[in-house]
């Protein structure tokens, strides 16, 4: 009844971390990559380098063939046109309420353009607080101006 | 031909913002409030305090008589489900293609449960560098956990 | 030819419930957390904790180890856009006609914000009526004021 | 670049309302109707008889013309497939997330039928909590059996 | 913020319907036709003849040039892919849930083909009940057999 | 390539059907229940008595075991949102064509309500006509009023 | 990636033509059927008498058991809303392009009524030409006009 | 209600048609070209030259400067995915119907491509039968092979 | 009933251009930027710099009041999901049937990232061929890496 | 979770072609035909002759039993109907973006007709650039020009 379908890659790669007890935290820490960016390998959203792909495998005790499956370019993209899960639909709210307004103040401060989803990237920060601890999302992606020609 | 339809009220704002040669970030200074969140109230997706409203149609030369609608809570939400517009787009990619991931990495580190759109702020900076601006979002919502009952 | 598709785990759960002869009013009473809310889990929609699970699948004779799917965070959400199953098209249409109305109403009483549906519980009473019984239905859910910034 | 087009007898009926200073829980009281109802009738969700249409116009301090247009039975409906609005989404999200559940533990209840969403009534209270206050949402219909011919 | 527009020549037709106190019921006696093709009339989905147009406009009081409205043959049908309203649905849902048994009782019985919806006639009778009165749809339509060729 | 999906039990159910010779008609004599509503068991869209259930298995021939199956209440609904199967179509575009006359009709002979979906049968005859057999499909609803609260 | 679904038998079939090197003009001429007519029993679109389904099979060196298959009245359409497949495309487009048109011309010619889909033959001819060789497709099919009642 | 919008061009060329009583066929003899491709200009769907566009307005009365609308190339297309218009629908029907078996027999006689829809001819003829008229449908459109480069 | 709409300043840009008997590669030369980009400027998908909009308004004999809507930087897109103005649709059908290959031939010559859309520019060229001419469309889009992080 | 579903051919084909360490421009240089349109045969998108398909694979080490799936005309297209993979959407915006200039430019030069996606061929080629490396799509279509009949 999910609403997304898991590749067998992604099962297998999820299944053996928690079976090794490892956090992408301390993954983050091993390849030297950010943990959100290790995710999206995990998810086939992201291709590692053959380096890359190697250590991962063998942190999660997992046969070196799979350096073929995490070194490709697969199709990449959630599937639902409007994601059901609340935690994904949130950020598709936040699109929804405030596009517009992102796009004016971008537009205002640099111009017809947009920001870049390739070059780019992506953190998740715990931010403690007594009220209630709050998640930190910080994107950063190259500003690019439309050509003219 | 626009993806989007602009509201009466929106395009008086924005006109008279223009015509005016003011900046949102004159606003931010002049309302003690976020860019982000002024432009959101001026696309109707945020709603003011009388006071608020009050200070913007002063500063935009606009009659005190659109405080009821700047007041308002009305209907949010851009309308297209999937937006066209490139730059508001890509906020809608990042969901597709990192959504999974981040849900990863934010049970990790807090548990089930999601980040607040509501509780919710949204900031836009401007990141001079020399191979090329970046635009930096910065997204900071309460963490709720899903209550068990 | 049915319009859900039930995961393999939630299949296994209820095949167990029914051969057992238990109903999710006696889980209610042995693990001390409300049907509705159990059903949920059965359902991948709500995670358990381990001595939560643990119980659950002692109860319904099944091994233990299912306690990891239980305790996973699943991607949430029903699928279709539009329900078709009956039972549950009715709270959509509920939706489509009344929603308009319970915001002017939530907006008047707290203004603008929403009702959580993450610190949120649900429970589903039978209302015995001489003229055919009734179905109570009650939602509570936190308030959430938007945050200006 | 609202998600929701108000149709004119609501924007009527709404300004009048504001200009007026009356809340929907006056009107309950004028009308011997619950507000949540009252605001259907503002949406052109629900029919009033004569008297209360005229009632209601006369408080409103509007024309007895609209009569005819508060005593119809228009097409009902939100429009939009998927909400957009950030209140009402929540309850789609509630039937994306709990509607399975809901319908076991309703069929475990009741047996194989539905709750009806006409001979229905739904209350919204305002809970007060120190933690934060909660909505309440008290949906009340009719069970119908699925009959047998 | 009704899911269905009614166009100018439906609207005239309806409140001059209401004005003269006429229902369709007396139509059908004046006519000759069933009210329910009447009605299909007013709404753009059936085409009268001249002097069925004519009959009728004199009968609402109405100026004969609507004749050529009357009598064209616009594009039909509802439009929104799903009915919001909640009238209208219940018949989207009886097709949902039935119409694969429907399909093999009418294979069983008339062998492959279909029932007409153009060679076609409906009625709407009311049956009263001590129980609740209850609605009976009789829907009459050739049986086309699929030609082989 | 078929556009419905047939779930596993009810091609089991159809071919032990074809298997055996037996048309619904005689499903009808034996179980005492009408044809259409036993085509519905078959496509899971109704759920029969365990009396119901085990006489349908004895004349097919089929294990008891499938009890379970056919007392249970799955997910209804065909799927597909407009129907792509001529024969199911056709009572779509009678609802797209006629929907709105309908809906005039039954709100003058009864006021603002709708024809349960629920509390409901619905018979398929054949009329023997010279000039081409006709299908007879009679509805029959209990008609639910809007409730005021 | 296909975005058509090729069901089983049509596989079977499709395959035991090509090994057996057999055109559907031979089949044409085998079953005194048009070839389009056998391409739709290939794909489950149009349903075979026993004599005729015996026949195919036996041209084609297949069992008879799928008699019962060629024979039966399966769920028919294409699937996909807009289909992908440019030759298929073209004649979605076509009705695009010039279906008010078409609309315009049958009923000046016939009155207010539609060309019957399933009292309906197709031939698809070559023409040869020396500027490159033509398709040309004849639909054939009975004008229904709409009932009045 | 029509589920197709009539621009305003369109809606003056059919008045002015109806007043001066004129068929489509009396302006295929005048202007020599077919009457299902001036119904097509009519619907903006086809670009007229400019005598052709002369003659048309001249021959219904209408002023010389709408010559600029009727030999523009505006964007084609009907607008809605599925049509609700019966008569359309059933050419959308049958390309759901027929489409597959249709590419496997221009296939087979012509190989990988597709029939044109631009270099492309339609006519529509009335073909009388005792049974029934029948409307015949033939279209005729260059076969474009898919080149290899 | 054209599929797509045209703003009022489209239509105003297009309706000056055809009364001066300006073509775009006049305004080419004029401006000097390629006749593509300037079409883009008259649907709203490309913003002018002021100097570019006043010459182009001067050209065009339009008031230039207009600057403002020319330099500005509108929600772009279409609008329709799937195009059906066959000029159009045949570049979305180059994308769905050669859409993987070109991501394949894109990665094995340039690794994991993607052909700018912004960083972009698009030249369309006539090539005479005594064959028939061709229309030849050249895009060129900055190479960008997905980042690492 | 990939967007795109690939078929047990096409990943045979990838597999092989990366095992046997071959890039789709050694393919180009054996067959003499171009990469993209040999990434298309991969992709079932195009058909080979058969002594294309017989080389093919040759080189890649497989069985010649896969010469007539490789000679077969699939139905083709990639299935979802916006694309999430951010390679390919950079395709769909540009025809969102640039659809109706490119329209307008090419109806000024070639008059009322298209550009044929099927005799027509694209290119893919790496521009060196200090500033980044660029891709260049050439695609080389005929121009059809709308028959008038």
């Amino acid at each position: 009844m999910a609403s997304v379908e898991i590749s067998a890659i992604t099962q297998t790669l999820l299944t053996a971390k928690k079976a090794k007890g490892i956090t992408f935290t301390d993954l983050e820490a091993l390849l030297g990559r950010d943990e959100v960016w290790i995710a999206a390998v995990f998810y086939g959203q992201a291709s590692a380098s053959e380096d890359e792909a190697s250590k991962l495998l063998e942190a999660l005790g997992l046969s070196q063939d799979f350096v073929i499956e995490l070194t490709a370019c697969p199709a990449k993209g959630l599937g639902p046109v409007v994601p059901t899960d609340p935690l994904i639909y949130r950020f598709y709210e936040i699109m929804q309420v405030y596009g517009m307004p992102m796009k004016e103040i971008i537009h205002e401060k640099f111009g017809d353009g947009i920001m870049s989803a390739i070059d780019f990237t992506l953190d998740i920060d715990k931010v403690e607080d007594p009220k209630g601890d709050r998640v930190k999302v910080t994107m950063n992606g190259k500003f690019l101006a439309y050509k003219k020609w």
